[in-house]
C-alpha cells in the first residue's frame, strides 16, 4: 500500500513537471512571437494553452482519486493537497502565457514591442521565461538554492514592471495610446507570471522543509505604480 | 461520525460565506474610495485583505483537518476539495479588491476616476459589487439562479471592460498617461474579479449538479483588446 502510494505521489510530481515544462515552453514562444511579430507561433501557443488546462484536470481528478483510495494523512496529505495547489497556481501561469500570446497575435503584422518600450518589455520577457524555467527544474528536484534563485529572478522582474511605468508615465517619450495600453498589459501579464512562480517557489520550499513563508499575494501589489 | 461531518461541511460553508462577504464589502469600499477619493476607505480595504488572506489559511487548515479525520470519499471528498479551490479563488477577489483600493490610494488626494473614462469605470466597479453579493448569496444558498445571474453580469462587465478599450485606444478622446494607465490596470482588475466570480458560480453549479461546465479561464482572454 504504501509503495503504490510512493508511486502515485511520484506520477502526480511528474506530470506537475510536465504541465510546468509546458508553461515555460509557452512563454518562451509567447514573448519570441511579441519580438517577431509572429503570428503562428502566437497561435501555437493559445492553441498550446488548452493542453496545459487538461493537464490541470486530470492532475485534480489524480489527486482526488489518490485522497480517496489512499487515504493519507499529516505530510503525505499535504503533499497531495499542495500538488492540487501547485497544479492551479501553473495553469494560471499558462494563462498568463496566452495572454502575452494574444497581444501579440492582436497587433500582427505589426510587433506590440515596437517604440520606446521596446527593450524594457523584451528584458521583462527573458525574464519570464528564466523563472519558468527554474519553477520547471524546483519541481522536478526540489533544490531549494532553485527556490532563492526564483525569488532574485522575481525581484528583477518587479524593478523592470516598476521602471515601465516610469517610462509609460512620462508624457515626453512619445507613444501612440495602443502602445501604452500594450506595455501596461504586457507588463502586468508578466509581473504576475513571476508572481505566480514565486509562490510556486514557496510552496515547494514550505513542503520540503515545513517552513511557512506564505504571504500569499501580498507582494503583488508592491510594483504596481499604485503603491503609493 | 456522519453528523459530525454534515457539521463540518456546514462549517465550511459558513466560513467561505463570511469570506465571500468580506469581499464584497471591499469591493464595494474600493470602488467607493475610487469614486470618491477617499484615502481612508481605500487604507480600510488593504488592511482588511490581512483578514481575507487569513480566512484562506484558517479554512485550507479547516479542510485539511477533515480530510485527514473524516477521510470523506466520493461526493464529500469532492465538496471539501472544491471548499479549498472556492476560498483561493475568493481569495483573488480579494486581491483584486486591495488593488482597485491602491489605485484611489495612489491619485489621492486626486481621483483616479477623473476624465473621459470616469462614467464607464465607475458603472464597472458598481457592476463588480453586484456580482460579488451574488457570490455571497449564491454561495449561502446553492441558488442556481444566482449563478446564472452572475455570469450574465460577468458579460456586462466584459462589455464595458471591452468598451473601455474603445475610448482608451481612440487618440482623439484626450487623456493623460496616468489616466490611460489606471482605465488600463482598473479594467482589468474589475474583468479578473468578474471571471474569478463566474468560476465560483461554475463550482457550486457543478457541486450541485454535477455537470462541469468549466472551461476555467479561456474566457478571460475574450475581452481583450488583444483577442483579434
Amino acid at each position: 500500500m504504501r509503495e503504490m502510494f510512493t508511486h502515485e505521489l511520484e506520477a502526480l510530481r511528474d506530470d506537475l513537471v510536465k504541465m510546468a515544462n509546458h508553461v515555460a515552453v509557452a512563454i518562451e514562444k509567447a514573448t519570441s512571437a511579441l519580438d517577431n511579430a509572429d503570428l503562428l507561433v502566437a497561435e501555437e501557443v493559445i492553441d498550446a494553452d488548452r493542453r496545459i488546462d487538461g493537464m490541470e484536470r486530470a492532475l485534480d481528478d489524480q489527486g482526488i482519486s489518490v485522497l480517496a483510495r489512499q487515504q493519507p494523512v499529516a505530510t503525505d496529505l499535504r503533499v497531495v493537497v499542495s500538488g492540487l495547489r501547485l497544479s492551479a497556481t501553473i495553469e494560471r501561469m499558462g494563462d498568463l502565457a496566452r495572454h502575452v500570446a494574444y497581444v501579440a497575435r492582436g497587433r500582427y503584422p505589426q510587433t506590440a514591442l515596437d517604440g520606446p518600450m521596446r527593450d524594457l518589455v523584451s528584458e521583462m520577457g527573458s525574464q519570464a521565461v528564466k523563472v519558468a524555467q527554474r519553477v520547471t527544474q524546483l519541481l522536478e528536484n526540489r533544490d531549494l538554492d532553485l527556490a532563492a534563485e526564483i525569488e532574485r529572478e522575481d525581484d528583477v522582474l518587479d524593478e523592470l514592471h516598476r521602471r515601465s511605468f516610469e517610462i509609460v508615465l512620462d508624457e515626453s517619450v512619445p507613444m501612440t495610446r495602443q502602445q501604452v495600453v500594450d506595455a501596461v498589459l504586457l507588463g502586468r501579464y508578466l509581473e504576475r507570471f513571476g508572481d505566480h512562480a514565486v509562490s510556486v517557489a514557496r510552496r515547494v520550499s514550505y513542503l520540503v522543509t515545513g517552513d511557512t513563508v506564505f504571504e500569499t499575494d501580498h507582494k503583488d501589489g508592491e510594483t504596481d505604480a499604485h503603491r503609493d
